[in-house]
């Protein structure tokens, strides 16, 4: 079937029915790229996306028509309208030196995988629409929890398959994993009692009347991801009910200032919702003292839930677990599998230590999720979701602990070893340390840096300040120009008096990322900060005048 | 690269970089298997799923294992065991007598383009991660807002690619869809005023003792999607909250009911958070007034949300579009693309009619999402997640507004002509008439309806009774066959006195199926009644002693 028939496809009843049953041909355009993905998926994507940025403002003339159009389009013209609009475009995550956000290159064979998930086009809300998927969920969701937790055999056997239970939730990402987490803390907080019939059913409004209490609290380092005030607004708890809680010169939780926090609280009449625990900070990679975490949680019985989404596949090491020890006392647990993983985007998990978690925000209909009966959408957020799940096990297959165990532990290794290039280099600063495989750090010229141990307070914050305009310009100019990408953020450090501080940020999970790569990207950093007229020059002048 | 050098992969350092770069070989398991599936994906679902049922308790015994397998597996071996294990027993959603759910069989060029959706691996939180995917995703909302709203080129001009603006969200499905627009709901109800910081922030136990109502509700009718309920749990609202109004003979809300309520509700001094109006019921596929609803709406001053998630589609058809008139008055919609516009799973979309609606559950963060950026994420419940909307994006351009006006307007005729089959059967009764593609009907033998009529209250209780077990029966044992597939669920119709009556349950959205599979149907459950030796011997007893 070639291009002209498929254009009279959607114009006429015959011909659409064929886009339904005849297949692309093997010479049509969509095909031949569909061909090189497969033999080449790196040089498709180096050769298909241009490398230096086009401004939005430009690529978004491209997406303007807001109608409908009336009349179909041959699949070839799309295909080749999209490569030069969208793929071009679009953002190279899986290159070797796109170090700056947690994407990472994929195994091959998720490739043709996904493409038969797409093809099955199962949906796991029930089992009418999922049959074997939901079994092989159930399994992903064991291993995960067995990963975490480590129960026996007879654990497993009991509650992996069994119909009210549920050893974690499936959904698309680490947001509505952490959402799932808190709503059952929250529900599970509010159950029925006496005449009160529970939050789900009767809301927060009562439950709070009923209790008692004065006020909420989810209390968390202030590294806690940002979906934690998310799951806070959604929950009806309210943002200001997150409690920040400030961290120690490792970007940890400072304990002693949580155990202060939690009697305060308390004192307050204020509920603690759940202790949240940080593994692997979204900005710095560091993980917070879970055992001590733990013991806090227990001491006043609220739900503890680690937050392990980017950090959690550091157990599939045995080198690094270790790091985490104390996550096996929380009560949930979130892990993306498309973080370190390295599943497709969209495979988000949550483990709960107790197989009746998540009986917490159960919910029934008459056509699906009949009581009883195994299917997956009676315990999750989400309703009618694909099968995903294939993908993990797939990856946990076929690369296996051993495999697992090597990507982690070089990542970190990569970490450490540009951590030591970044402190030798004489005008870099480190910000800080890797522990897991992400580092932050900065462009700070050797003249500067001797400035700011001689400068006045007052100084030393305005070269913060120009610091920070130039960090800015550099990480922006170095995307543009496309041969490398660090991503940035805001920290306070201790060692620049809480100020505000801009930090390159570097995630290291790419297994392609060489050690080459980390010297260019600085070598191109130094290069880059030469050309900014702004702060680099005010910088210095400003420098030399404090050490005259 | 062969299986052999695979399986040393995960084992060796050097191996599973392979696994990252080099491709699949084009004679191995995998390879052969995805080229079967793009020559011939309807032969490759035929024969790789197999049609007799296997019970879920036999197929879970392949999903045992518990721990993550400690060493790697070969590629093409995994390959052969999924093959046997998870797509043989997975469910030919795609099939054309699959017609008890709301998949569809897909068109082809979906498959390569979701292959080359997974390559690009983008994550459309941020632009940074997804660049020219974010414009697309904007203008796929423009297009659907437009096709709900209808407005001006001024409109979309302005704000289709604003950055403190959208126009809809995207969702992984409806159910997140129904939660945002309901949030939205929530907190533009409690918005910020004085010293009140909005809901948002401070929650919603502060923002009901400062608005001082005495409780919420969501209004909508008994056919009202369980999401729903899931909605006011996650909000805090209160499934209680859901105020649920029976329907007319047409399982349409009856509005004269629904004013009592809002007027009892007002009276009682519980605020109507949103009247949600039901474009397409999951069960019956009716649609309310919603002009009368938006008239409702207006004078008690509340958000109106259509939940349009699988009647959505309708929009696009000229002809039927007029069945959900009153929807352009809607504050926020949601629609599926995953059920009627033949897009893979995984594609939800909510529509504002406001530019500024999802202000109210705004959020940002220092590493992404920071003010002023476009960055979708800050605007959505979820976080990280895929470039879903290029295959809406795909759908809308390669079918077009005249190709989807043809699959919809099929669709209902197809409905039309399948009501008027079970209607001339003398042993079949048609329960709700199809308004859009979804019927449902029972197997009912002339004698028993002869009996029906003639019974007393008591013997036609018992009837149903007996009529209920059969019909589920029938339609576990059709499916256990393997042959086609019909849904089943429980409605009150008037005419069996609001009596809990079972019923089949179809949806035929698949272009595929034609009138010869729908005569089969209704052969096939004519057979499988004479099977049953339960409740099929009472009936035709009971029938028979009535007639006596």
């Amino acid at each position: 079937m070639n291009d002209t028939t498929k254009r009279q496809a959607a114009a006429s009843e015959e011909a659409l029915w064929r886009i339904f049953t005849i297949p692309e041909a093997p010479d049509s355009t969509l095909s031949i790229i569909e061909q090189n993905l497969s033999q080449n998926l790196a040089g498709f994507l180096n050769e298909s996306i241009v490398a230096v940025e086009k401004p939005l403002w430009q690529i978004e003339r491209d997406f303007q028509a807001y109608q409908i159009p009336d009349q179909p389009t041959f699949v070839s013209d799309y295909t080749e309208s999209i490569m030069q609009k969208l793929v071009a475009h679009s953002v190279h995550t899986a290159a070797p030196s796109f170090i700056g956000h947690m994407t990472s290159a994929l195994p091959y064979f998720v490739l043709p995988l996904s493409k038969m998930m797409v093809g099955l086009n199962q949906n796991l809300v029930k089992i009418e629409t999922s049959k074997a998927f939901t079994p092989l969920e159930r399994q992903v969701l064991g291993m995960m929890h067995h990963l975490v937790y480590g129960e026996r055999e007879g654990f497993y056997k009991k509650w992996m398959h069994s119909a009210n239970h549920s050893l974690g939730a499936f959904c698309s990402g680490g947001t509505v994993a952490n959402i799932t987490a808190l709503w059952i803390a929250r529900n599970k907080l509010f159950k029925a009692e006496g005449s009160f019939k529970g939050i789900a059913k009767e809301g927060l409004y009562r439950s709070m009347q009923h209790f008692g209490y004065q006020g909420l609290a989810i209390v968390v380092s202030e590294r806690g991801h940002y979906s934690l005030g998310k799951a806070a607004d959604v929950l009806g708890i309210g943002r200001e009910s997150v409690v920040s809680v400030k961290t120690d010169t490792n970007n940890k939780v400072d304990i002693a200032e949580m155990r202060r926090v939690m009697a305060e609280l308390q004192a307050r009449n204020i509920k603690v919702l759940a202790i949240v625990g940080v593994a692997g900070a979204t900005e710095t990679g560091n993980v917070d003292p879970l055992n001590d975490l733990a013991d806090l949680a227990e001491a006043y019985q609220c739900h503890f839930h680690v937050d392990a989404a980017w950090g959690g596949a550091t157990l599939l090491s045995e080198k690094y677990r270790q790091v985490l020890a104390g996550i096996e006392r929380a009560d949930s647990v979130t892990i993306d599998a498309h973080k370190q993983m390295y599943v497709p985007m969209g495979a988000g998990m949550v483990v709960f230590k107790h197989p009746s978690a998540a009986n917490a925000i159960e919910h029934h209909a008459e056509y699906i999720l009949r009581k009883g009966s195994k299917d997956l959408g009676s315990q999750t957020l989400e309703g009618s979701r694909p099968g995903m799940a294939m993908l993990v096990h797939a990856c946990l297959q076929v690369i296996g602990l051993k495999g697992y165990q090597i990507l982690i532990d070089r990542s970190i290794e990569k970490a450490k070893y540009f951590a030591t290039l970044i402190s030798h280099n004489i005008d870099f600063e480190l910000i800080t340390e890797p522990e897991l495989c992400i580092l932050t750090y900065r462009y700070v010229p050797a003249q500067v840096q001797k400035a700011m141990a001689h400068g006045s307070t007052e100084q030393r914050q305005r070269l913060n300040e120009l610091l920070n305009g130039l960090t800015k310009f550099i990480q922006k100019r170095q995307r543009e120009e496309g041969k490398s990408f660090v991503s940035r953020t805001r920290l306070t450090p201790v060692r620049y008096d809480r100020q505000e501080t801009i930090v390159f940020r570097v995630v290291l999970a790419n297994p392609l990322t060489t050690e080459q790569i980390l010297h260019d990207v600085l070598v191109e950093q130094d290069q880059l900060a030469q050309l900014d007229k702004e702060f680099y020059p005010k910088l210095r002048q400003l420098a030399a005048d404090i050490l005259v």
